[in-house]
């Protein structure tokens, strides 16, 4: 790392082509036209039924300390060559846009505007490297932890893999994810001081190890602290580890909080079951077993099928990293744009794969929740100035295959989207982790069961208003024909 | 994140129970002995024959930093209840212990200590969840990078992969890493700041979708750039793209540098044939083509064999994540702590599976290299007051299947351990990162290309001189002795 350039800033943590697009568009004069721009994925990860957003409070502090550094102004100068009065223009750009976005914790699927960028075209642009990293991993990891909770139930589940996770950022933001989706606690104690999340931990093989044996490095560990959890298994589990766990709790009795022990390595269904009958031999009944093995949402399962007596669930590098499929695949793109006649101008991005084809225009995003039931019924995308509840009546039809759809009466129509920059300024109030926490849990609970099942869930609604499909056929035509008219044209 | 706790350290980027053994030692008056932690991984990724360590500089940087700031210690105090004269202990903590390392860039295999810390052992103990976070996730992204970089040959490799990065860090320390691995250059412009790596990137299909056709994008591109790649698959790639691509640098002549054009989705192998076709035909026989689209060394392989021409890989998702096996399994053992005599003392972890069986003492890792022709026999770990040049006929033996050996002769072994902190102090220079690019290269260069295939590639010798193994199993026998003793003495 280069010590002169000191003032590091984020704001130049995005791809080339952006800052080489924005000199095109400031050099064309179009650089301040208004842009909207749609951050959405177009698959749910892990085949589940439903994602839960997260990563807009990282998202907030990096619009706000936008700014290219004197650094940055100059490592553009001096290595990329740019010219002084595009730096200039760099130099004092701002984020001067407007920014809508689901809340954390919002549950979200396919092919729905998450966030809306509504600002001038070349800084619309430079953001977008930034806003896809963030929201993509941090999305991930609290899906990833819902399905996990889900398996989990109301025990506990902690998070535990910082020393696996893809370097630190994602250890942090990564565990504060997994908070949103449901776990409880995390052992990063960093996490713990800068989002208030609980922390927890006790102790490694390594102290068992410096003390040479189970029982003195218990005695060590008691000594030192009130509440204990011994992890058992360094050397024997069930003929050195849990013995001595037990031989510790009942000599010191109520000077300390025997909590439980920690099993980290071995068959856990068996280790579990056998440790659970020495606990209560000991007249231990209410003793906890924590696990922490390779743990996720396939292997909880079976352990629990396979009666294993875990009260405490310690998950790491299968979360962390979400190892099944660790990248979401978040993309942002162009929906409209202001013509030189100040018009909008929706456009699109067209591909020979239906579901890449891109959905046109500034759009919002509503849950049709069903008044009988407060179960939701899909989600429904418009144009801007559209209202589903004007609609008695509402169609609903799948936005691929139209002809299935269906008629809801009596519903409520959720617009889905905050407004949290407004020209530049933020307008919306940060929630604490716990209230996101809590309103990922209500959020939820407005799905069906079905959609919420970690294998072969149901597919969750998300369709366009008929406005919506019929303006994004009309973009399609207008393409072809364009294509068309290129290729007259172009006389090769 | 909370507002009041504006001076975040990354000390308190640990594992609670770091904290929690530290405070153990601490009022037991054993943090100070001297402790010897060996930092390796049991298994190589990808089933790939090497790995390239990378995660020195970063570790460096955090070991120089290390200290708990006031807001660490306040929350230590007000939210988790340490002591006053614990934290006191705790706030005028340094790293005052020494380091020794491999080079980054180099060559390594599994079960041979890559960062070996010898330090007081509360220090010891509460860098570990960041050493192992760091050199983790930098050795698999620069791991990943060498296998693709070997398929990929003289062509040219880009990393793409900010966008679907595992949070910032992984974006800006994974694309580094992959330039240690062999990649060309990057799309990240701030790793192009921080660490001088080649920064490459043109436009995005929202520039086409801006200007609303391929022609009218690619003329205000190359009306603001010298330097032209043209991106043609926004709306139809060889009917509309390639063609105005051609037209435009046809028209510009000599105004513009037509570098090419890229390629980001469809049928690579179809369109780079049909697109190379349409160039040569038009006589930009050496227009390059980039591709960028889910690359990996298995499509790499597939589209080389299907004739493909593509002459630059764009790689993203599939390097940055590691996606094939996102995490890499580093772990952190003692190996030798100083007795309440102040002799140091061998200390093992035992596990039912073989090869999570630690290997105790401190030791050396030499590469024995054959002076013959140059290539390297295997890696020979040793313990500390060894030199194998002391052996005109070495014997290597597998540390498993130990009937498994060879002799070696005319031999040089070369210590892969530099010196990086001495008693606190870094007395190793960090080299540039195009050095240390080199050193990978000129690393790998020493391995029989049997080693280096990614498919199937043999199991190079990682191997135990005698007197190492030797104490391996005395330790072994020490603690099964232990374990009969204390399952006798605890009476339940």
């Amino acid at each position: 790392m280069n010590d002169h350039y000191k003032d590091d800033s984020l704001t130049l943590h995005t791809d080339l082509y952006q800052i080489n697009m924005a000199k095109s568009y400031w050099e064309d004069g179009i650089h301040n036209r208004k842009a909207v721009f749609d951050l959405y994925f177009r698959k749910l990860p892990f085949a589940n039924g439903y994602a839960i957003f997260a990563g807009l409070e990282k998202v907030i502090h990096f619009i706000n300390d936008f700014r290219f550094s004197e650094t940055d102004i100059a490592y553009l100068r001096e290595d990329l060559h740019y010219d002084e009065a595009f730096l200039e223009y760099l130099q004092n750009m701002r984020f001067t846009g407007t920014i809508r976005s689901m809340k954390e914790g919002e549950v979200v699927f396919s092919n729905e505007p998450i966030i809306q960028v509504e600002a001038p075209l070349a800084e619309a642009q430079i953001i977008e490297t930034a806003l896809l990293n963030i929201v993509n991993y941090q999305t991930l990891i609290a899906t990833k932890a819902s399905r996990i909770k889900q398996v989990v139930g109301d025990e506990v589940a902690l998070e535990f893999g910082s020393r696996r996770a893809q370097e630190m950022d994602a250890a942090l933001w990564g565990t504060r994810a997994a908070f949103i989706g449901g776990f409880d606690g995390t052992s990063n104690v960093r996490a713990g001081k800068l989002f208030d999340m609980p922390v927890a931990g006790t102790h490694a093989h390594a102290m068992v190890q410096a003390y040479r044996d189970d029982y003195t490095a218990f005695m060590k560990y008691a000594a030192s602290h009130r509440d204990c959890v011994f992890l058992v298994d360094t050397y024997d589990t069930l003929r050195s580890g849990v013995p001595a766990a037990i031989r510790v709790a009942k000599e010191l009795g109520d000077k300390i909080n025997f909590i439980g022990i920690r099993l980290d390595s071995g068959d856990m269904a068996f280790l579990s079951k056998e440790a659970r009958k020495q606990l209560d031999a000991a007249g231990f009944t209410d003793a906890k077993i924590f696990a922490s093995s390779d743990l996720d949402e396939y292997t909880i399962v079976h352990l629990k099928a396979q009666g294993a007596k875990i009260d405490s669930w310690g998950v790491g590098t299968k979360l962390i990293t979400a190892y099944d499929q660790p990248a979401l695949g978040a993309v942002y793109k162009l929906v409209s744009i202001e013509d030189e006649n100040g018009e909008m101008q929706d456009t699109i991005k067209i591909s020979s794969n239906a579901e890449k084809v891109t959905t046109p225009g500034r759009k919002k995003v509503y849950r049709i929740v069903n008044r009988q039931n407060h179960k939701s019924e899909g989600d429904y995308i418009t144009l801007w100035d559209e209202n589903p509840e004007d609609e008695p009546r509402l169609k609903m039809f799948h936005p691929v295959h139209t002809y299935i759809s269906k008629f809801v009466t009596d519903f409520d129509a959720i617009n889905l989207h905050e407004v949290i920059f407004e020209n530049g300024e933020q307008v919306y109030r940060l929630p604490a982790l716990r209230e996101i926490q809590a309103y990922a849990k209500e959020s939820l609970s407005y799905l069906w069961d079905e959609y919420k099942r970690s294998l072969n869930p149901e597919e969750y609604p998300v369709d366009l208003s008929q406005k919506c499909w019929d303006n994004k056929m009309r973009n399609i035509e207008d393409v072809k024909e364009k294509v068309a008219k290129i290729k007259r044209e172009s006389k090769l």
